[in-house]
């Protein structure tokens, strides 16, 4: 039988979570982690393994929590435009929300890749792709009901509302204001779907 | 008068970039500075200053050698679609040329911007403003030759094109490939130009 912990691991982990999303890998100390986690060091290595092993728990738990949101809007918009339209105005949310370090946390974590191994990088560069994945078949559904009038290259199609969304987080980290966000999505959806 | 120094300071500096560029800053040692620029920490910390200093200074170095190539293909394009398409096609050569750590300095920076001081926050941020200006001139001097139909928003078009050189960025440090990049790339252009 499994020992009993006496702290709750989810809340420990996602105190983990946001502190690798403001400082990236390398920046973060098991100091600042002992002191957002509430735990001492043995507890953290008892219980999540090393530094590296937190970190990819921290970026699961990224995954299933914040990048999950964007697969369920592009799921469940109502057209395949107003599904990406949602997906592209979660970018803007998820970077202006106050309880947010801002940005995201695959997109820091894929900018310092040399930093992590096979495992990290693997799961890193398989979320853009699910992501990818997401909209493809949002398209598809969207093709399907007559959404659009001309052949679509789903995949580069996506890859492009993918590059988008990951551009605009970039922009968002140098300091473009919300509006300027906002207007760059309204372009991007008129140009990708009028 | 100055003292002469007796090695090239702009072969240490460009060296130093590339450590910079592969490694970001938090994760780069004066050890490692001091081999790749093959100079004592002493010589280091005279010709540039400390390590803060010493980014800066690469920093600008990137934006002179090698931003600097971006607003000259956006400002010599024929027209403003074959600009905009000839800058996107520098982000693959840029990634994929062997020299070159991958990715971009500026975008490396700009995400792990909690580390940096505000002049080179400062200096991150008015780079891809300076790219985004660059595209305005070119989208204007497009306009005044017919080459549009619509009125533009060339704000927002313009942060647009650098939302999506940023994003093809991030998409080639999750190892997409060259052959995907080069689509949605072609992609981007029919979606803004055609």
């Amino acid at each position: 039988m499994a020992r009993s912990r006496n702290f709750d691991e989810n809340q420990a982990l996602e105190a983990a979570m946001y502190l690798f999303w403001q400082k990236g890998y390398a920046d973060t100390s098991i100091q600042e982690l002992e002191k957002v986690m509430q735990l001492k060091r043995t507890s953290i290595y008892n219980a999540f393994g090393n530094k590296r092993s937190l970190f990819q728990q921290s970026l699961m738990f990224y995954l299933n929590t914040v990048l999950v949101r964007f697969i369920t809007l592009l799921e469940s918009g109502n057209t395949a435009k107003q599904a990406v339209k949602n997906a592209l105005n979660e970018v803007i949310e998820l970077h202006f929300n106050p309880d947010n370090p801002g940005g995201c946390m695959v997109v820091l974590s894929l900018l310092e890749s040399h930093q992590h191994d096979e495992k990290t990088n693997d799961i890193l560069n398989s979320a853009l792709r699910q992501l990818r994945d997401s909209v493809v078949k949002t398209l598809k559904r969207g093709n399907k009901n007559g959404e659009f009038k001309n052949k679509l290259q789903y995949q580069s199609f996506a890859n492009q509302v993918v590059a988008l969304i990951t551009g605009c987080i970039v922009l968002a980290k140098a300091n473009f204001s919300r509006s300027e966000l906002e207007k760059v999505n309204a372009a991007a959806i008129c140009a990708l779907f009028d």
